[in-house]
């Protein structure tokens, strides 16, 4: 591309929870969405490498879209859109929206250009000026701001996956230097384990702060006596797998699983080649000790069985995290710790003390409706519920999720093959 | 066909619960499916229409291969194979068991003929005559009773979606009076329910009787209150719902049912034509009161939110079964009351008194392990573990189970699109 | 299958072109096709392994809907359809003559069955006596004639892919001693040259006999100087084309051609395991000095190219058969020697004397229309023009043609990729 | 895109034959090609919608890597790549130079961005100025002018067809007025014809001047009478091939043309939308006087017949090109008279004088060697040869061509169902 790699974003600027008024967090978000897609040439930012991606341009087209269709569209009498062709463009698949641009056409829209896209989002967020501090508009717009951020995760997700498919293993950012240094890694430390009793487990969303429509209402669940791993599988734990022949024994393997890596020849998490794996900042040498990462929930399944243990679901993960009846004493149960992505050193997989962090974390617990789950009316109903088949939860936040972004209730899903995100693993066990 | 269309065999021959012996028992289930097949000509008994479907000879050779494999081969000393190419053609999915045919290729199988398949039935018939009576293989057996019982099922719903797509519309039996007569049917009856204060229920087989590896442990589950409807969805509801636009109302729809819809070009329930349903007695006219079948998930899915409702849970409808604090009295929890195929007359899909009967009844519950779920060692244990991904449990029974197949703790899997076996749908509502 | 494997029928039944009458020629075909059919059971007859191939009862339905349609149908007053649902379930690719069963379906059609179809001949066999003597139909009874011995070509063709897909690897006929013995056998003999030293060569039929419309009108063509091989390219030469490396180098093969080569991993002709090749008569050894069979065209072209020769346009070809300005002297211009079938002893593939025999040989030819080709009027005239496009011409005949059928002006079709018929080669160099 | 529209550059600069030196049209071909590029914004020149098409940026240097592979590295000592990764990024086909990147994913090359693009197409341009005025080069070199002008044309159709997929119709160029204006437009003037008496006709490049290897060697053909149209057919007579039904008539079509007509939901030429075509300068309205283009074989030979025509071989088309024996005088034999690419005003479709211009034809002939034709030694040899499978050849030139670039034995060539081209129709018929 025409562009240099430059330095990372500091994603701290997307308001961390600390950080009170929604207009500066709203800033914060749009802000970083933006600076996220500044080492982009045009044509980066134009790239769709699969249908479950977008291009980068596409999400900042659409976020920009659902400000102005949920908020100024909706809620603020006579604003005119900024383009009448764009909510078809823009629109990603809410219905009740009318018909959109095929999804695996995104890549084709070349324009408008990423200048006007800018323009567009300038225009849009000088309109909504006013409208932040209106408190009946808080939750909307506590919506707006949770799902520009959680495209902002997709979109790191999938430039990332783009700039694989080219052979030069384009480099978005410079290396940067991580967080964790000196003798504090804990690479090969020894699994430590968060027990369980049982018993009745209080789970979802209790009306504090804001949360998606998923991950309510608040209900109990009967718990069995578990454990949880306090650390997540590490590359080099991988390597033994797949020296084991891993992928290659069916009995360790749900029967979609088995028939999806031998359909695909998979042989080893996706951006693995040899001893590297592909990053943001191009192709790195893998640590050892780093948490595995993009691999699908097949992938973790069979892994967990190879490793005489199983995933956790999704009640169990959040039992823990809230620090429920639990013999360890994990203390987040509010964010992730921040933002780190393809660090050049990695972060510590076992030091953890709260269970978020690098990667999400797939559980064995299939994205269904709580008891009582009600979609709301109208086009943000469509938001998380018309997903509630096939997929799978995961838990905890990954390094590209903004910080603050997730909690102990939040409910990511993905369909059980999918690796594009960065998905990776935590061992539980029954007592 | 060479064939005239006979009678249906008395699906009673299959032996009810009250029989006591293993033997009997296996030489009931044995005789139903050569029964079954009867009416079939050779190419009939070879047609395999979906790569989901199976030739009714290869049901047939399957299931003799099951009892072939692990009771003779593996448990009796000297047994000779009748031929050694068999286990290749009639492995169906056992990884353990090794190479095996491809299952889309059944259908090309016309050798070995029927004749040759019914000849190696009987001597492994006689073979296993010495082992029914060995307290130790009793266990074993039970599984091959009901293994080749569900494939009794398949047997029947496959030659139904085989003879269904020859233009001539065959017929495998004639038309028999069915056993529902005058105003007995309930046809517009008012929908009763069975309402449950909510609570912890006990679910999953707990150990007398035989069951399936995958109704236990049993264990208890927390429950909210709610309750459970006494009759199934009827094809005059159904009407309703398509003629108030069900199949055009995206909202309606999960994401990937609204795919499915469209993609399919979907608009009534599966061997639908204007008034008539396609039948194993040919093209037959549909009765409104008669229990709604061969609907998807999806559909069911979309039916329930469309009346206001929604699918109950497995925990739900077995804890209803089951009689467990429920204000109803449902009396069964350990059978289908018959099997009544295609009845011309149509049974009471109000009257119940019990959860089961006509068609198997979608959950709103992924198939998903119970706690503490081991999969057994060797090739039974690929039974059904590692089916547990991405399909939905169905409870109840159908026309087409044979008699005492099921019970409360019964779990029946599909994927959310299927629809070729006997399907329906019961509602739930919260309270 | 519940037959044992017969004798193979004497194809000379279907009638030589010595016997002159219609009526002969009529019943010997219609008799043919049927012992054809005699050894396979229900089963077998309704085997379609591909789109391309047809189910062997199809084909005996097929022939007698273009009795029944062209003939009794049009052309005789009162004539009631045996069953007025037929058309629809046997009607080829007539778009004249409406809707039609989906080709890929044709192995679905378990009824109506063989005895039903036989009976169906039965009938249209007796009606078609009285009209077999009309100076004013003898040119459609002749295409009737012709168009039926195409089909028991395809059927024997279709009916060896089917069985092929069996892994039992069963067999149609019992092995038989082949024609040719002792010493006579040209195996290892030095290919010969029929040299032509260009000009205008006549092409096409010339009106006498019958003749299918895309073989005419005659007209001249102009040739360079060039000569044919006196012999086919045999099983033995193949395989130094294989050892040679000739399915792995690219620079031997037209784009399309090597395409198809890595997509559908081809190392071989059809047929061919090891040292065998799969035949009506099951697994055989292959004789070196055969011609080789059941190459595609793509196959064809890369070899000669390897041999440092190339195909013979379909004039050239034709121009030789007729013994036109030829040095050499062939001497066959109207038949192939016999349908000698998967004999267990090749015939001379060097003895030749003609072009025709073993196998149909692929040209460079395009199959399209000569100068002034009209397509005639009515469903009729789909029969072969509509099918010019994307084609091309082979010349002779095969061991699974009809004796006679063939003559120096025939055109036979597939497309470059297609091999289940029996193809193979003859090369031809410029002068 | 950042862009606005821009004039359109004048095609002549790319030299017309008139011009001499080989380094004059060496400049003005490359000029010409990055001219075309200027409008387009860097995503626009990586945009790829469809697997036939490729990216403008691909164009610019899969063209600059034959010079640099065929020229630079093969006939100068010394030369080093611009970079070593390059190859495996912009060889088209070329098996002889190795692995390569999939065709399909060139959309994905975001990277070497199009700046870089054009540094290393002016150090190749540099590089090459040494060598242009060397005689032993000088094949090679018009060679790969030839071959940038193949792309030129190719760049322009393929950005066409990417832009025509965005919703909101850019365009690349303001609108031009066209050269044809006035009276002189022959809209509704009759038909002329071209009649031949038939014979001999002298075919193919007879030496002087450059040719591609296709377009030999020059050898004789026999023509039956028949007389070929001095017009296209034009926009009116195709809406009246619609009106009646043209593209719901079975009996129009080849086979394969109608699954094509059936599969795609073909109802009338690529680009249509009620009365306008898309167009490099936006949707316009269409002139019905102009000539149909962007239509497969297919539909020319369903209007060929419709209008009781058919198409020409190339070998009548090129007879009548060069003024052989024919009662017309037609003069060109050279040249398309000049790039009018998506004029405003259509050219005179019926007034021609010469049988290029506007659009390229579609003979009935298919594409294949002519009589001792061999293809060359080494990676150039797979230009043309190895294509000849599948596809039909078109005479003339279109708007799109570069003038100069065609003469009449020149051979284009596409797969039938292709008609992204700018393709037409000429009609012949027997006489």
């Amino acid at each position: 591309m025409s562009k240099t790699a430059s330095k990372r974003p500091d994603p701290g600027i997307a308001g961390s929870p600390g950080e009170p008024g929604l207009a500066r967090r709203f800033a914060a978000t749009r802000a970083l969405s933006e600076a996220l897609v500044a080492p982009l040439s045009e044509a980066d930012a134009c790239l769709q490498s699969m249908e479950d991606a977008s291009p980068a341009k596409w999400h900042l087209a659409h976020t920009t879209w659902f400000w102005e269709t949920f908020l100024l569209r909706d809620r603020r009498a006579g604003y005119r859109l900024f383009d009448d062709r764009y909510p078809y463009l823009f629109n990603s698949y809410y219905e009740a929206e009318g018909a959109r641009h095929a999804r695996c056409a995104r890549g084709l829209l070349s324009r408008p250009s990423l200048v006007e896209i800018l323009e567009w989002r300038a225009v849009v967020d000088r309109a909504m000026e006013d409208m932040l501090d209106d408190p009946a508009l808080s939750l909307l717009i506590e919506l707006g701001i949770a799902h520009e951020q959680q495209h902002i995760e997709l979109l790191l997700t999938d430039i990332k996956h783009a700039l694989f498919q080219n052979p030069l293993g384009p480099q978005m950012w410079e290396s940067a230097p991580g967080p964790c240094a000196g003798g504090a890694c804990a690479g090969g430390a020894e699994m430590g384990w968060h027990a369980h009793p049982g018993g009745v487990a209080r789970i979802g969303h209790d009306g504090e702060g804001f949360a998606f429509d998923n991950e309510g209402p608040a209900h109990r669940v009967l718990l069995e006596p578990f454990t949880l791993a306090d650390g997540l599988i590490t590359n080099a734990e991988w390597d033994q797998f797949i020296a084991d022949g891993g992928y290659r024994t069916a009995s360790l393997w749900l029967a979609d699983g088995w028939a999806w890596v031998n359909e695909n020849a998979i042989t080893a998490p996706l951006y693995w080649r040899g001893a590297e794996r592909f990053t943001h900042t191009g192709w790195r040498e893998r640590d050892p000790n780093a948490p595995v990462t993009h691999i699908s929930q097949f992938e973790a399944d069979a892994f967990a069985g190879w490793a005489g243990a199983r995933l956790p679901t999704e009640f169990e993960w959040e039992a823990i995290a809230r620090g429920q009846d639990a013999e360890g004493t994990p203390a987040a149960h509010d964010a992730n710790a921040g933002n780190q992505l393809d660090r050049a050193t990695p972060p510590d997989p076992r030091g953890g003390g709260d269970l978020f962090g690098d990667v999400w974390q797939f559980t064995s617990s299939a994205y269904l409706p709580y008891p009582r789950f009600r979609v709301a009316e109208g086009a943000v109903g469509e938001y998380n519920g018309k997903f509630m088949s096939g997929q799978s939860v995961l838990k905890g936040a990954s390094c590209a999720s903004v910080r603050g972004h997730s909690r102990a209730s939040y409910r990511n899903f993905f369909y059980p093959h999918q690796r594009w995100q960065f998905t990776g693993l935590r061992l539980a066990k029954d007592l």
